[in-house]
Formats: C-alpha cells, sequence, structure tokens
C-alpha cells in the first residue's frame, strides 16, 4: 500500500515557458527509458520477487520513488506550457499559397507561429496544457517497455541498461536547454540516475557473492546441455576482419568458463530446409 | 549489402508436430527480446555507428548472424505446424450447452481439440501454417522494443541485458519440450547466447580500455553539472529496512567516485507545486 | 445494411489552406475521442445489445450519424491541405549549419517553410493531401479505444463522457482558428454535441426509469456479496485534508444506500505477501 | 512524493492456483480499464489539476490508493501461478497426427495439459510466472487508455465510467470463479468500486454546486457560437422508430436549455463534396 | 451522409453455440484484411478522391457495403457466443497440482472446460458475449491497416491484395467449421469477396484505358529520372540459380518498356559508408 | 544464413544536412510500406514458402536485397542529420509570452529554430542522430504490416500493392528535395522498385502459368460452395449511379467465369438480427 505527500522530491520552477521543449520532454516521463518505464518495471520486479528480501524491499523502494520522479516531470511540464500560443497572431498575408496559417512579418510572431505549428498538439487539444503518458512524438508508454522475468540477475541488467540510456538522454535534454530551473531539476536528476547505475552494478555483485547468479544468465542451467564448442565463437560474417581486434575476439571469456576463438570465415552447419512437400489442402496454400 | 546462403546456421527438425508449442516459441522470434530485436538492434546500432570500425564490424557482423536465427526458428516452427488440426474431429455431442464445439469422447479426440482449441488461431487462418514476426501471444514484434542510441556504452549494456533475457527465455523452452529436435537446435541457440552475454561483457570491457566511456554513462558529462551530493544515496520509501543489507546501501560506490549512504527516511526537497492560477481561457479547463 | 447519400450532413468549406490545422482537426476523426471512436462504439454496441428495442436502434441511429461526421472533417481536411507547401521555397543559405534545410530571407518564404517543416509529413507522403485514420500527432486510431459492455449504463457513461471530451476538443479547435468556414463548420458538430451529451445523461434516466440499471453499475450483483464496510469510505492516502471538503467525504452516498465517512489515516488491512519459498526451478527464476 | 507501505491494503490468498484464471484475471490488472488505468488516470489529472485544491488532492489520494490494487492483483496473481504445468504430463501417444504434443488418457493428465495449453505463454517464457502489465490476451496497458484534459468535468465523467466498467469486469470475474480466497480479495476491491462510483457522481456534483461545470461540457463555450437548432435534435438515421420512445425524443433536455425533437426523415444539409479539379503534380495522385 | 436499415445484406444463424469458433471468426471482423479493414480502406479513398466521380462513387459504394459486412459477422458472433461457458463445471480434483481449475472426469466436463480455458477471455469479460474490433488473437484493430494514397492505382492493386487475402482467410474459415449456418453465412461472403477481387482487376483495367495509370506506378514520373539501368535487373543474393527459372528473370519486362536481365553474381555499386568523424559533443555519442 | 559487405548497394551522400528531411525520409525505412515491410514480408513469404523452389529462391534474394535498402536510407539519414541544431541560438527575447524558447531576430536564427522545433525529437535524444525503425511520425514499425499466407498468389498480390505505394512514396519525398545526393540515391532505388513491380506482375503471370493459382484467390476452393449468384454483382449502395459507367458494372467479369450485374437498388437479403432473449445473468448485461 502506498502513501502521498504533497510535496515534490526536488522542484526547480523554470523561469520561463517553452512548448517546443515541454514536447521534448515528455521523452523521459513516457519514452521507453522514461519514468514510467523504470516506476512499472521496479514495481513489477519487487511485486514478483521470489527472491531474498533484501532484494525484493530495495525493488520497491527505487520503484516508489520512481512514481516522485514522474510527479516532477508532470509539473515541470505544465509549467513549461503555461501561455503556450494556441491560436496564430494576424489573420496571414492574403495570400493564396501561405493563406491563413501564418501571418505578420515582425519576428516576434513568426516566432510565436513557429511554436504554436510545433508544438504537440495533443498538449493544447487533449491535455489542456498538461503532461500525458507518451514520449516525444506523442507515442504511448506501454507496457511491452518494461521486463519482470523473474531472474534478478537479467532484471538488474535490464535496470542497469535503463538507467544508462535514461541518464544519456537526460543529459541530452540538459544540453537542449538554457532555463536554470529546468537544468536545476535535471541536475538532481542526473545524479539520481548516476545512484541508480551504481546501484544496479552493486546488486550484480551482490547477487554473484550470494552466489545466487552469475555468466551466462540464467546459471543454473547445465553447461553441459549448450553446445559448448559454439559458446565462445565469434562468427565474422563480412568479409574483413576489423571486428578480429575487440576484447570479444581472443582470450579468456568473460565467464572464465572458455577462450574467446574467432571464426574468420563461418560456414552453415545446417542443411538447406526442406518444406513439406504438400500443404494443408484446406488452407489452399500453394502447393509444390 | 547481404547475402544469403541457402544453408541455415544450425538445424535439427523437430520430431512431431505440436501446434501449441509453435505458438510459444514464437516469443523466441518476435517477442521484446526475440531474434527480431537483437538483429535489428545490432545492425542499426551498426549503421548508426560514429565509433572505431572495430565496433562498427562486430555489430554487423552479429546482426548479420542473427537475421539466420530468424531464419531457423521459422524453419522450426513451419515443421511444428505440420499437420496442424485445423478441424473438429466430430460433430459434437447433441448437447445444447457444449453444441458442435467439441465431441467425442475418446481422450485422443480431445486432445486433438485441445490443440484446435488453444493454437494460435492466426497460424492457420492468416499464416496458413508458417512463422509469424509476433510473440506467443501474436502481439506484433515493433520497432520500440530496439534501441541504438550512438553511446556504445549504453548500447552495449542493452545488449547483454538483451541476451541475458533471451538464453533465459531459450532455456525455459528448451525445458518445455520433450522433442529431441526442438531441444538439439535450441541448445545451439542457448550456446550462442552464451557466447553474446559474454562478447557484450568483453565490449564493455574494451570500450572502457580504450578510454571511450565508464559508469556513469556518459561519463564525458562534467560529473560537476549534477547534483553531487544525491548521486550516491539510497533512499529508502518504506518503513523496515531490509534494503539497508545489500551492497549499493553501502560502502565505496561501483564508479570508484563516491561512498554508498543509507538514507533511511528520506524527506522531500522540494516545494508542495503550485499551479498557475487560471488556466489558459480558450482551452477550457477548471479554474481555482 | 447502410446507404450513403452524396450529400454531406453539414458542410462549410475552409476559406483558405492551412495545412497545420488540418494536422490539428485529425485529432476529431482518429483520436481517442474522435468520430471514428463513437462511430465504432455506438455500432458495436448497438450490434451487441441485448436490451429492448428502443436502445438498440438509437444506438445504431446514431452510430450511422457519426460515419458521417467523419465524411465532414475528411473533406475539411482535403480542403485544408490544398496547395500545401511540399517543397522548399529557395536553396538555401549557402551556410554550412542551416544548409540546405531552410533558406531565404523573406517572411513569407519562412513561413511557408515552416509549414512544410511542422505540418505532418504523412499527408504528402502517404495519403497524398488526403484525411487519415490518425489523430494529431499522427497516432493511429485502435479498437482498444472503444468499448460495448452488453451492460447499457456502463456503455452509456462512456458514451456521455466521449461526447464531453469530444466537445472539449471540438471547442478547443474552435478557439484555434480564424477561417470562418471551419468555424461554421465546426458550429454544427459542437452543437450535435451538446444533443450527443443531452441525449446519453436521458438514456441513463430512462434505464433507470425503466428499472434495468442503476448505482452502482452492474446493479443486479448482491450487495452482500461485496465487503459492503468499505462501500462509502473515502480513504486519504496523504497528509493534510483538503480531500475532505468534497460532496464525496460526506453525507448519503449518491446511490442512496450508504453514508460516506472519510478515514483520515486510512491503515493497511492486509498482511506483508508472502511468495513461494522456491521458484518453480525449470524456469530459472532467482530462489530465496 | 510517495512511500510504501509492506502490508497490503486487503488480501486474502487464494486456496488452490488456477493459471487459466490467472490469465484472465490480468485484464483487472492491463485491461483498458483496470487498475493501471484508474491509477495513471487519476494522478495524471491530479498532477495536471488546476482547479481548487481539494480535487486536485482527492484525485492524488485515489490514484495513491490505486497503486495498492495493482499490488494486490499481482500478488494474487503470483499465487494463481504456482505451480503451473509448463511441461507436458507423457510423452504423447505414437501417433502421426496428435505427435508429441498431449498424451495420456487418463483425465487428470488430460487437464493438465489443457491447462499447459491454454495458460498465457509470456506467463512462463517471460515473467517467469508473475503478473505482466497487460490485459487477458496479452495485449500491453498503453498511454492512450487514460485522460486527463484539465475539465475536470470531462474527466470525472470518464472517471464515473472507467469506474463502472472495472467493476462490472471485476463482478464478471468473481461468478467465474469458485476460490473462495480469490471471491474474498474480489469482494473488497467491488466495494471500493461502488464507493468510486459514488466519490465521482459526488464530484460531479460538487463541480455543479460549485458553478465551475454544467451540461454541455464545457460550459464556459458561449452557446450562441454553437449551431443551436441542431443542439437538441434526434435524428433517425434508420426506417423504423423505435429510438423514438426513449427520454432522449421528447420532453425537455437534460440541460434544462432546450426542448429534444425527433427528426424522423433526417435529410443532409451539406452538399455534395466538390475536391480541388486538379491534385498537386508532384504528389502523383489520381486527376479528375 | 448514411442510413442504416435495420435488415442485414445477408445472414443465417449459426446452428450451434461455439465460443472457440466465435474467437477465431474475429479475425474477419479486426484482422488485418478483416471487414474493418476494407469498410474504412475504401471510405477513406473514397472521401480523399480527386479523380473522375465514377471512381469515387464507386468507392463509397463498396465501403458502405462492407459496414453491413461488419454487422453481419458481429451478428454470428453474438449467436456464437451464446450460452458460452463462463464458469467451471465442478470444484476440481482435490489435487495439489491441478488444483481447483478444471475438474471432473466426464468427458463432457472436460470439453466444457477447454472452451473456458481457450475461448477469448475478454468475449466474458469485457463485451459481454459481444463481437470486439479485434483479430483472432485479441489484437486491435487499427489505422495503418489501411491506406489511401490519392493515386488509385496503387490503391486499387492493395484492394485487390485485401480481397485476396480476405477471401483467402474466409475460406479457410469455411474449413473449419461444420455449422451449416456458418457455413452458408460464409459461402455468401466469399462470393461477394470473388466480386471484389473481380471489380478491382476491372477497376485497374479501367484506369489503364482511362489513360490515367500504368506500371511502373505512378506512370507520371518521368522515366528518365530513375537509374533506368537497373529497373529492369534480377540480382541473384544467394548462391544456386533456381530463381533463374521464373518469368522475371528473362523476356520483355512487364510494363513492356525494357527486357528483363539476370545478374547472376550481384557486386555493390556503393562505398563503404564514412561516418562523420566526430559525433555531436553534446550528444555524448562514442567518437572515433 | 547471411552474409554481409560492407559496401553499400548504392549511395551518394547527401550534399548538406537536413534534419526536416531526415524526419520525413524515415517513412522510406519504417513506415507501413517502408523498406522494413518488404525486406521482412519477402524472407517470410519465402521461409514459409511450401511451393516450387524457383519462388522460395526468388523471395529470399529479393528479401535479401532489402535488407541492403535499409542499410542505404540509415546511411542517408545519418548524414542528413549531421549538424543538427539541437540547441537554441539565442537566449530570446525577454518577453512573457515567448520566452526563453526562440529568440533573435535574425532571419537564419530563426530559421535554424525552426529545425529544432520541428525536426524529429528522438532523433536527437534517443538515436544520438541515427536511423530508428519508425516512420516519418515517429510511429514504429511492426509485424502487422507484412503479410505471408502461404498462397503464393494472394501474397504477390501484396507484394506487387507494397512497392507501387513504396514507388510512390519514394518519389514524392524525391520531389520534396533539392539535395542531389539525395535525388541520386532515390533514383537508384526508384529505378528497383520499377523492377519490383515488374517482377510480381511476372510471378504473378508465372503462377498462372504454372496452373497453380488464378482469380478468384484461392482458386482451388470449389466454386459450387460460394453462393455463385451474388459473385459478379455490383451493389449500388448510394442514389446516382456514376458508379455504374466502370468496367466493373458491366460485360464478362475479369475472371472469364461470369458477367457483371449492376443492381441499381439493392435490397437486404437477410433478416432483422434477433438476439437472444435474456443475456448470460452472471455476466450482468442489460436484459430485454
Ligand atoms: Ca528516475
Ligand atoms: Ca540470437
Ligand atoms: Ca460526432
Ligand atoms: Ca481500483
Ligand atoms: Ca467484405
Ligand atoms: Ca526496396
Amino acid at each position: 500500500m502506498f502513501y502521498h505527500t504533497k510535496k515534490l522530491q526536488y522542484f526547480k520552477p523554470p523561469e520561463k515557458p517553452d512548448p517546443i521543449y515541454a514536447k521534448k520532454i515528455q521523452e523521459l516521463i513516457g519514452g521507453t527509458f522514461g519514468e514510467m518505464t523504470v516506476m512499472m518495471q521496479y514495481l513489477f520486479q519487487g511485486w514478483n520477487c521470489r527472491g531474498p528480501a533484501k532484494y525484493r524491499d530495495m525493488l520497491l523502494d527505487i520503484g516508489t520513488e520512481e512514481i516522485g520522479h514522474i510527479e516532477m516531470l508532470a509539473t515541470t511540464i505544465a509549467h513549461l506550457l503555461d501561455k503556450a500560443p494556441i491560436k496564430l497572431q494576424e489573420d496571414g498575408a492574403k495570400d493564396p499559397v501561405v493563406g491563413a496559417v501564418m501571418g505578420g512579418s515582425n519576428p516576434r510572431d513568426i516566432i510565436t507561429d513557429v511554436m504554436a505549428a510545433a508544438m504537440n498538439p495533443q498538449h493544447a487539444i487533449v491535455s489542456g496544457l498538461g503532461a500525458m503518458p507518451a514520449d516525444s512524438v506523442g507515442f504511448p508508454w506501454n507496457g511491452r517497455f518494461i521486463v519482470a522475468s523473474g531472474n534478478l540477475m537479467a532484471d538488474f541488467r535490464s535496470n542497469l541498461h535503463a538507467e544508462s540510456q535514461g541518464r544519456l538522454q537526460a543529459v541530452r535534454l540538459y544540453e537542449m536547454t538554457n532555463d536554470p530551473g529546468v537544468k536545476d531539476t535535471l541536475s538532481f536528476m542526473i545524479a539520481r540516475d548516476t545512484m541508480h547505475q551504481n546501484q544496479w552494478l552493486a546488486a550484480i555483485e551482490d547477487l554473484k557473492a550470494e552466489g545466487l547468479e552469475d555468466t551466462p544468465v540464467p546459471s543454473a542451467f547445465p553447461l553441459e546441455l549448450e553446445k559448448r564448442e559454439f559458446a565462445y565463437q565469434f562468427w565474422n560474417h563480412s568479409e574483413g576482419t576489423e571486428s578480429a581486434e575487440g576484447r570479444w575476439a581472443k582470450g579468456p571469456s568473460m565467464d572464465g568458463k572458455g577462450e574467446f576463438e574467432y571464426v574468420k570465415h563461418p560456414q552453415p552447419l545446417g542443411p538447406e530446409p526442406t518444406p513439406p512437400a504438400q500443404p494443408e489442402p484446406r488452407l489452399y496454400g500453394t502447393p509444390q
């Protein structure tokens, strides 16, 4: 069960409205790696967790924090959308091509019309100048963005990845604005992403130290059941061998259980497929 | 540019048809972590790569391999769907409740009818007993399943994660069949997933060794621009402190740049949000 | 079975083209509360209706009207897209940053280029200056936007809601244009939305008067099967009690069957969840 | 900012596992009217609310409660999936048609195989016997399921509708199980839905009493700007006049501002549309 | 504007309920090539048509017919869902594995339980035994299923294709039932698909005869602007030359403007791509 | 199994960056008829093909070619996004309406700001100036865009249609740029589309010549099982008879098996539908 406090985890208001930036920062709410993703991902991982209590508690703690991150961003967006230009400045040139769309000739009017033309139209029509559960092109967040597999190592690697993309995107958005308020709020969220990358790296070490999981995930699957002879080969599917120059092409494998091998001219090991001679007649496929 | 050889990378045919398993193994083609995902993810990362040539080449090599993995699974599914029961065995009991749906009373007919009832109906109606670009519940693969961000560390973490979920799902499917042919083909793919987990761990080390990227991603962002005082704190958003028992709650941070701190009773740092007193009147929102 | 008359239910042509507005008004065709939604929702409710004939007939009448609303809007959009600027005005400044994208320096060219940059690109590339079954950000209409549950009270409340959002959005779009033709057409559609809000309020009263349904929906479910002691409590999930000031926090409940109660400090009634000690080993989840 | 308590708002464990029912009850988590919908809808309405504080606080209170409802259902699903049959009972009849799919001939094996065939395969392959953010056919929850328009009357009507569909679906699921634990948990949730229907009816009255909004929504739009002559007409789009028998066809309109009128033989008011004589030649559409 | 007649275009009721078949036949309503697709496709093509009146009228005529096809199928589904088993037959074996899911040991109960397990759960929970705007796996119809490009030849080829897939699917469903009523209704729809395939072939000839369009579409684009030397080559992207045996590999091209050529060993004509040496630093991609 | 050569099939680099055009040309990668569609469609048709080897080989050859088309376009987009303006030019007028969004008054700055406002924000935030598997409005490619039915005539008609829409869209994009490099690359792709339209027309002839399939598809379905009396009628669903003027309304049918007939006043052949008198009580629908 959850409780809400009316205060925000952190917040500095934007100094000025900016409807175009409001469109862009939606990526951090409803994008593939936005706050809705990490919130839902951590909560479902926590609810589905059958492992030790410390992991479950940790997952629900951070998932609960992330709800508040959506809240901070939604508040930021409401401010950015304030005074958004929903109507054109003038009646437009009397011009058969340009029509009534945009008019006037002073730069300020043109700029305002650019904003009206390029902002997310749903911020005016649908949400009435509020945040939406969608990304920066208006595509809605959906449940396929998250994973909660029951295998904590697989999931912590997902979490590490999500916080890496998330911090990368937050940093890019930091660079895309000059507003001191927005930059301040983002600098808090970027710091939390630093923590969360560290947290998942630590959790991965913790799982290993507890002996619960290792590479390759899932490590409890008996290795002799996989075709071991292909478990450390890099197949070079092109001419040229630049790909031989990396750590993945030589030396001991990272799981300590094999040696990388570079297969320069890989050949197929299987046959040409032979479909059944005749398809099911009642499905009216094309026969041989 | 790409070339095709008619032989499969690896393949053993299923010994017997099994339309229910055909439905399930679709997850490995078109699911969030299926072969379509890794194929497209590696190819787009390669095409968009502006880093050193060895990474670009390696990404395109493995992406090209993954096209062949879809091919192997599509061939497997065509075999599993052979002789699928598209029509009911009998005319059904003359029974107003059960109706004509399923009939007969010998177990073999019942079993056949179960298969006809529970198989993916689109395997008969839409694909004519062939594979589809969809997952095990019939949801189509889509482009939001992949990421190619231009930051190779962020992306390699994604790749490591995808191969972890992928191997986990392949292993689960291995446990869900008794068919020696299917098990044999899967044991090859599971071994490749072992390689690919090792490969991405190696590539992550390689990026670090080259001095190109480190934790926190992106590491080129000046740390003084984030609020460092919150960059190593774990916030305990619940009563109880099981979450204090993990590696993430104490000791040096994994990036070596800080010390983990456990905040037992976290308090909000921001104010109550104050929306604008009056919404835009022409949008007819509810005023204060 | 359906018939078509070539005349439109109502229509005034736009006075001038406006491709940006064409993008925006797509919301009324293919948005969550657009005409495709009400059309499909009313038709499916009618086709699935097992209640008295007057409801079924009424649903199919209004659903049939709504097909014509899509037609009016599609015609409006075709006019708004006429003469849309699909090509840039000039070759652009010879400038390494701005490149060939947009050029010229007179306001009329800039405005035309803004339109070319901000209009829905699919209106040129995909539909050839015609309407599309999508909303104002280009997201396609889909079947999850509608509901037809078989319970007419639940569905009429949905209809009332859809016409409320629909009229709100139409009114917003009315405020976002200066074109007399567009405003005239919208003023007809807004009036129909007034009727339809009234219609669903009347239909809700009619259902009650017929004794077919009441609050709580579905009213035929025996109330003693729900935990009645929690059926009129408002739980205050935050500190502060502004939420106690509303009608929902005190006085007789709206269904006349209880008394609202304000629970100032709600406490969980359930236990801490205890997952199974060991997950299924063949699924390789993390054990306790 | 949010806090979590480890105890559930309410909960009785299922007495027995039931993977088929686990699939079905997913509708209440990730369906169009599931708990993810009401949670996200109320939170976004609260965060975007520019109206009086009592509404904002109330919205965030109930949104916070709904997070806990997802938690209750996720816990229920984990129990229902316990011991789910992921593998077939026997090796199958040696039968070229039935193959290895399902075998055995005793009813208990057949039943187990039915479960393995008909359960949501992602509950085994993807989530490792945990809940997913998807509905009962595996379609993921998405952001287009919710609305937060800034107009509280429009939104409260949506909320009333969502709780009506939600209670209807919960009641149907109550009838579809015999498990006393599941029934007990549902009977709590059904009672909360009773409260929430009453709550939104009360909130609608409260808005009216405050003079903030009325029918037609949005009521601040000047009525003289709509074509009033069509604002109370019911158009009979079919032969036959069963639809004349309802409250919507005669008598004073529900907003008290007009009189319903039944238009028995509605005629189009607009012209035949005349598209532009020649399409844009550079888009290569078909000319007249 | 549209009118409705209460009679169906054609209809024979199913003789018996069959909830599994109801799930399957949803493909013909809301699948990629279902009636919602052809209805919306033809109507949007008609509304957007700028070509001669005979095409526009024809498109709207057939689009209007297709609305009635959805109606026929929705009615069929309501009958098939009648008396669907929403509850299990018995309390189940007292068995810790099988649990309460399915019980009993007589075949009729097992069969009924199979139906309850395998039917589309939303047919009970969401639609109350009515049709839905979704396909046979429950995926919703969406606007990307249709095309209306403004080029009638491109679109008529789409229509021909849609009616081909549609008839193929209807025929497959015809083979998948024994119900005389369903077969009779389908035999009408299959005949209409025969007409519609003929109709689009005729319309394609008509467009050619009018001199409006030809191969390659769009034929008004000056051929000298494409690289003509590659306009009739078949590139053999694999070893082996089975693909040389078809009509597409030799002889005059179908547009009469060239000669097919078989390129046995195709070589790339372009360079290795060279990305920019340094990515934009503020986006923190990996540099060379 | 597949191989990659590092050289592109064809390529001329754009002369100048153009982020707006980069957004638009995404349609050719991830749109409904983009290269991802034809690549996946041909490969799945090839993998699922049970017909003669020449078709299977041909399908896999062309599918393999199409992978290289995505590669060409992805490379083009990376060049077009080079030096994209991710940050505003100036701090903006000190103006409460315009705010910090866009500022400056010289046309070059305004133009740069237009680009920053109207480009696809995900090209900066998500992909770091690389291509994405999405269309020109950012909607992701998905598996429902393709078809592989097992019936080659149905599928070749789909392929012909896809190449028609694809060439139409490529030609439109050719007209929407002045960049010689882009035009050159497109002129190669447009030529390949010419070949591919010819190829599918030839393959359709080939199938007929082989006696494998004919109109109506599927031709193996016994014609006497369809209601032949309705198989050549055009139903005029509107007043007015412009639709009688086309080839589809008179003369021998295209399959040579009937005569077109124009039904000027079509009448329903079916009854009014009669739903069951009482809905299932446990689903709480509205009764009659
Ligand atoms: Ca966060
Ligand atoms: Ca793989
Ligand atoms: Ca309407
Ligand atoms: Ca609830
Ligand atoms: Ca049809
Ligand atoms: Ca191509």
